[in-house]
């Protein structure tokens, strides 16, 4: 990327999609980390996972019941029950070797307890008269209230054969098994299984660390009384918890005031917790547009830094000169052929050439240009495959409450791609129609939508009943 | 409900939609509370929320360019602009009445800021010279660097009509609109339109805070070693992890022995931050169910109190007796026609009558159970309308690398309603293929699997290619 003026007023524009790749491009995953299960949690592993001891580690019941020996129930039947003496209980967690059973004997057994040496095979204690001596049990007694249940005699009302009720050791993965693949998400059941092969932590990409910051000297923070003139931040609030949204950490900054060297400072500041930096405002073609003066202003006191390559013979000074990192902004303002969201600002900043995009500051054209370029940075930062929210196709309705008269024809810039907020109904036919109308500045209408509706470069107008593509929010 | 050892031993079953109706029957929306935007994210607003101040509340200038009054620019052109004196700047944040706007006067203006009295339009800057006597102009030269731009003359080459570029006052929203119904789950362009009026905070239900925890003295916790019969606590991660994502604040609590009493007093210490408590494990027929022990011994202990009202005689001796929270143990043990997850628990426990789920112990079972019975009810905590996971209908088909012989179809036993793990395609014709077999312990195919294969209570063989139902998960 440069960062000279020239391509800042330039005429070229540029489509989304190079923006997009170019963003893509430069953005890198973030370095693996090892961390504890529930921090990992959502996050893209990176190593191949295997299996160190088999699970189950050991044959164990998988009912409650009685450790026998298949061959003592043979011929067993309610009339005529297998009566067998009971030696003891195999509770789960006991090592599984106090017991021995033999011929005629049985042990009782509780899920999940190791099979006891000398039985083959497990009678569930509903086949059983559980010790009682009396009708068929449904249940076991507490051991704490009767612990006599694990001694005497117990009849068996029918025959098991050998393996019945025995979860072999390893019949769910083995030691040496591929566990989990590298670029797995580590959802709910991903961590079942690392916890249960003995894992706490796991190496993963971060998720990275995003500073939001707006900027404008008419922002108010919400709560506060409005002066004339004033209105209330909402770019910082939307796009902190739409980056939360994205997978990232967020830390909001307050608005920051229209100028150049306090927003400086900000910047400085926050680089430290930043794998990425968002700003909102001061990138299009006002006297006042402080992200863009700010960035750019200090790139043309360098014009000979070379494009990619940190400077070595300064690299060192970077602690002794606080505007160093600032220094090293190398941002590139564009004009996008794209409705709303004609200025942006992408490239690095800072001694670690931390990722920076400034998005223009209507509280829309800001919102869609998080969706369509921060989402995707942020998701690609954290090593994910799948980047972009679902694209469907859907047919275009007028708006509800637009009347009997059908309404004029939905239009769109020729050249530019437009993004129109939209409601979804999903379904057999799927069915779109627009919130609200084309201002940057409606917040209202984008409250209330879930979907963008995509009017390309080529279309002009979109007729009532024509399919459209929507990007489904949300 | 009721705790009598009864129904917990009798032959009655519950299907999973009774069970899961008495569950959301008997669990409450949570309390609201005011919270801070962004602590806000992804609740339930409780409160209509009316627009207090229009939006934008002023008339504010769409463009960077300069504020006029339409008719000096009637004739302009290119060849013949209109000449008009810069009087000075309007920037975003000031009052917008410093400058009045006279004849054959202009004043810069940035976007956002408010239109100066006098004025009726703005022209774009790319419309004129930009204050420079050049050509048309591409951008504005920033204000710190050429303060001498909001002086002097600029031509403007192309007319404008009354109210160009320019948002109204309440262009947006009307102080008095409905901005938000209650009900609104508040996500980035909601947070966006409370911020944009001003509200720092919303009335919300707060996420629940559900403590989880394991029990089974075979429990290790991953990181340790595994001694003679023991196997890694999996279910508390796993459920801790499922419970975030359903959207509450999770504490993970160790696994904890096979003792009543032990179980009494964590569940006690616990209490305290728990709006749900669930636990897995120890509700089955064994002799050493040690869930089932504590909670059902102890009610019990107290078959003389109301179903449902708190006995205000003892109310106030709570803080004398620490075993009083689970003297009020009102917890249902149930057996489920359902596969995997057939022993289930429901209740209420302590002083606040705070819901308990106690989940069977499996793994498998445990996870599937959470997805019926917990993640609903969390929900329906949160105060959210739509409690379940989306249900669709596929094609069945073999497991991957089942080779050429087609497998024997699935069967399922009859009057259970089964939960297979499956692999879901999407598209136009939607696939699922099971993945591992019925075991419940079978966490390696857990993790391979994005849905639940639904094998309702009257079917007991699913050929392949037939149509089933699907859980879609995560």
């Amino acid at each position: 990327m440069s960062s000279t003026t020239e391509q800042a007023t330039g005429a070229r524009t540029w489509s989304v999609a190079e923006h997009l790749d170019d963003i893509l491009t430069a953005v890198q995953p973030l370095e693996p980390i090892e961390l504890n299960l529930l921090d990992a949690q959502g996050c893209v592993l990176v190593e191949q996972v295997t299996v160190p001891v088999a699970l189950p580690p050991f044959d164990n019941s998988s009912m409650d019941g009685y450790a026998v020996r298949a061959a003592d129930t043979e011929r067993a039947s309610e009339a005529s029950p297998a009566v067998l003496t009971v030696i003891g209980d195999v509770a789960a967690g006991s090592s599984g070797t106090e017991l021995t059973v033999g011929p005629g004997r049985a042990a009782r057994i509780m899920t999940g307890a190791p099979l006891p040496p000398g039985a083959d095979a497990v009678v569930p204690v509903e086949w059983t008269d559980g010790g009682t001596g009396a009708g068929p049990a449904r249940t076991m007694a507490p051991h704490s209230a009767s612990p006599q249940g694990s001694g005497g005699q117990v009849r068996v009302h029918r025959p098991v054969t050998p393996h019945a009720y025995v979860r072999a050791r390893g019949g769910d993965v083995c030691a040496g098994d591929v566990a989990l693949e590298a670029g797995t998400v580590l959802g709910p059941p991903q961590i079942a299984l690392l916890s249960a092969i003995g894992r706490p932590a796991a190496r993963v990409r971060p998720r990275p660390r995003v500073v939001v910051l707006s900027t404008g000297s008419e922002l108010a923070q919400p709560g506060e009384e409005l002066a004339a003139g004033q209105i209330y931040d909402s770019n910082s609030f939307a796009l902190a918890a739409a980056a939360k949204d994205a997978g990232a950490i967020v830390y909001r900054v307050g608005a920051v005031t229209d100028d150049a060297e306090t927003l400086r400072a900000t910047i400085e500041d926050q680089l430290i917790r930043a794998d990425l930096l968002v700003t909102t405002g001061g990138v299009s073609v006002g006297a006042y547009d402080v992200v863009k003066e700010a960035l750019t202003a200090v790139a043309e006191e360098e014009p000979g830094e070379p494009d990619g390559e940190p400077d070595e013979a300064t690299e060192g000074a970077v602690g002794e000169d606080a505007e160093r990192a600032v220094h090293r902004a190398h941002v590139d303002f564009r004009t996008l052929a794209m409705q709303p969201g004609k200025p942006q600002g992408f490239g690095t900043i800072g001694p670690d050439r931390t990722p920076i995009l400034t998005l223009p500051g209507n509280p829309v054209s800001s919102y869609v240009s998080f969706e369509l370029f921060v989402r995707p940075a942020i998701r690609a930062m954290m090593g994910l495959a799948d980047l972009h929210r679902p694209v469907v196709r859907a047919t275009l309705l007028p708006p509800h409450g637009a009347g009997d008269e059908e309404p004029a024809p939905l239009t769109s810039p020729e050249g530019k791609r437009q993004f129109l907020r939209g409601a979804y109904t999903g379904g057999e036919r799927p069915e779109v129609r627009p919130v609200g109308g084309s201002g940057s500045h409606l917040i209202g209408a984008l409250a209330h939508a879930d979907a963008l509706i995509v009017l390309p470069e080529t279309v002009t107008e979109a007729a009532w009943g024509s399919e459209v593509e929507v990007v489904l929010l949300g």
